[in-house]
């Protein structure tokens, strides 16, 4: 006997039939011995319409009032999963978050997790029930209810399989598993039979979005055995383990693309010590996020750097830069769009010296120029002109021997919160 | 500066126009001067959508797990309506039943409330916020959520004015106030200025659907002084108060009637001690409620009595007085519908005989036989044959000086839970 978590997302109970489904499902496993701890997340469309409904009456409403609103969404998931678990003739029992014993920092929107006390969910296991908790909720420590934010559901079903000691903790969702590159880019994409925690969190992070890196790093840090399955049908799906306990040999295991990416140039900027401290601190106060930084060479005690931030946050951060004009000693500010950020991840990498190179020399046969690289033990990222991405995607998919023989990708758009 | 509390049922804030109808109703309030605490039910058809997308996965599905879905339709409402207030520029905090305090019985679906600690509901009212409360729902010991059943988010509002000893407690719905009888019949029905505890319940319990009967009687033991009026409209509405504190001179106050009764008869039942106790305890045991009871006088040692249950009941009751024949020694088991009973109300009737005396009077002047009779201290029952429902009523109405003037009715299907 085993104890599952078993995480199913929006999409995944997006009606009564796939609610059954779901249902059924569940009942499968516990007819093969083992106990489940479900997790769910509100019901396809549910949390756009609340947001919805919300924008109408306020168009920046209070966190707060948000999270009381947003939690409604699993809360109706959840009651109703178990209202179909014991149509099967099983017994069932829901927990919100706070009930679950979710305990979570007083931010509203984005809490962070800072204890569970799961007797609840334990009780009602030893009862023999299949336990069914909302997905992406707490309470704080003076009962206010708060949200996970973006990726919640994931987080939950992890840190709750941590708290119990589940032997596996399952991510259903609407694709079969985590692919070696988007398979509507590339047909012949690979599905992974098993991936890395540090591989897994550069794909979520990197616009893969199967798995919320958050959720990924919990995992990692509690030792969580994750599997990516599809809610859809039986296949296996892709298992995410540390690395020492993985097959060796495979150099590269994916590659991701981020088009959500602008570029920013700051030219002729005075050799002093300190700019760049400055430039960088002045974004932070700013809350831009900043991801790739490239300084040039020194030339006639002038430099010229390049950071990357994401589409949204381009102009805010030029206006910021546009204020230092005055103590901070620069030529000129630029921009761009239209770009592409892709990337290799593989834990094999830093064991095998020439991948990065193999990379830029394949992009470049492709007549594509390299705008910026970046580089980890585990991952090379480079920013070209987004015009050539799937020629560059499939090139790179071939020449790292990614490419299946007769894969058939399963899956739609994909199943996020 | 007073303390209010305000209820708003389904219709009231049945949607976004609606909704911010009522917040702006809440901050004049405040403008005035005074404290705001509000109760919300589910907006509009809420709960009936959920209860249906339940019965589609379970036709029968387990109470604890509807009371989850249940109160998200309460949730919902509560943080738009606080989103709403906030677009005014006032503070607002929306609390859950549990959070407002509300601890009751560990029953689903119908659950008394134990007790409520509103320490929450107080502190966010001395931080000068508006308190938006969640009706109909709170917590058993075990941290189980509850609802209170029909007419449970009135109940919300009264027990929680009287926890907090507000001055008022304002029930917000989709008609003017308590009317003489009604308007629907009687075009000249007078809105009443004020009622007492004791002739609200009467009208409550017999048909007039605008105030639940259990937040009638919370109001009446904790002397929470209720004003019934509309959310459309800036009219005064009625007064529910204590009966020593009225205007004397009214004898009959208002005039209600119920279409949902059917006449069982029990005829040739022979006279021997105890056959009453076992008839009406069988059907005490099959939950079967039964309204008025009346026996003829023996006649050959043989009794004939006859009692009114719901419609609904009606087949079942015949069936529980069916399977005591063998033992039971009757004659013959009838029943019949197509029935009102008509009741006239007024706490002055104690005080001046001959009341009921006029009441079978101006009945028997319609041409309408009478088929039962049922009288309190403040009320008296007449069942006869519905077909001349609205002529009785009209002339009932007018014999007792009920008739307005120049009222005009304001309102529509009333608004409940």
């Amino acid at each position: 006997m085993s104890l599952y978590v078993m995480k199913f997302g929006g999409s995944s109970v997006g009606n009564t039939e796939r609610m059954q489904r779901v249902a059924k499902r569940i009942v499968e496993k516990q007819d093969e011995g083992h106990q489940c701890v479900v997790v769910v997340s509100a019901m396809g469309d549910t949390t756009d319409d609340l947001i919805d409904q919300a924008k109408l009456l306020n168009p920046d409403p209070p966190a707060r009032e948000m999270d009381m609103l947003m939690t409604t969404g699993e809360q109706i998931s959840m009651a109703l999963l178990s209202m179909a678990i014991h149509q099967l003739g099983r017994e069932a029992a829901s927990f919100t978050g706070w009930q679950a014993g979710f305990r979570t920092e007083s931010v509203h929107g984005k809490a962070r997790i800072i204890d569970i006390l799961p007797g609840r969910v334990q009780e009602a296991l030893r009862a023999g029930k299949i336990v069914v908790v909302a997905g992406f909720q707490g309470m704080t420590e003076d009962g206010e209810i708060t949200t996970f934010g973006r990726g919640g559901s994931d987080t939950t079903a992890v840190a709750l399989a941590a708290a119990i000691s589940a032997d596996v903790c399952e991510i259903y969702t609407d694709v079969d598993g985590i692919y070696s590159t988007d398979p509507r880019i590339v047909k012949c994409a690979t599905k992974l039979k098993e991936i890395s925690y540090d591989e897994m969190l550069e794909l979520a992070s990197l616009g893969a979005a199967v798995l919320h890196p958050r959720a990924v790093e919990y995992a990692k840090h509690n030792k969580v055995r994750l599997v990516v399955r599809s809610s859809f049908n039986n296949n296996e799906g892709t298992v995410v383990k540390e690395e020492a306990t993985m097959e060796q040999g495979v150099v590269v295991s994916g590659i991701a693309y981020d088009k959500n990416v602008a570029r920013i140039s700051i030219l002729g900027v005075s050799d002093t010590p300190g700019v760049l401290a400055e430039v960088f601190g002045e974004l932070a106060r700013a809350e831009i996020n900043v991801d790739i930084i490239v300084q040039s060479g020194v030339q006639n005690g002038e430099a010229d750097f390049s950071f990357t931030v994401s589409l949204a946050e381009c102009d805010n951060a030029v206006a910021v830069i546009n204020n230092l004009k005055g103590h901070l000693p620069y030529r000129e500010v630029t921009s761009e769009d239209g770009l592409v950020k892709i990337s290799i991840v593989g834990a094999g990498m830093i064991s095998h010296p020439g991948v990065a190179a193999q990379m830029f020399d394949v992009i470049s046969k492709q007549g594509v120029s390299i705008k910026m690289v970046s580089t980890s033990e585990i991952k090379t990222s480079c920013v070209i002109n987004g015009d050539k991405l799937n020629e560059v995607i499939k090139a790179l998919h071939t020449a790292y021997n990614l490419d299946a023989e007769d894969q058939v990708f399963v899956g739609g758009p994909q199943d996020r919160r």
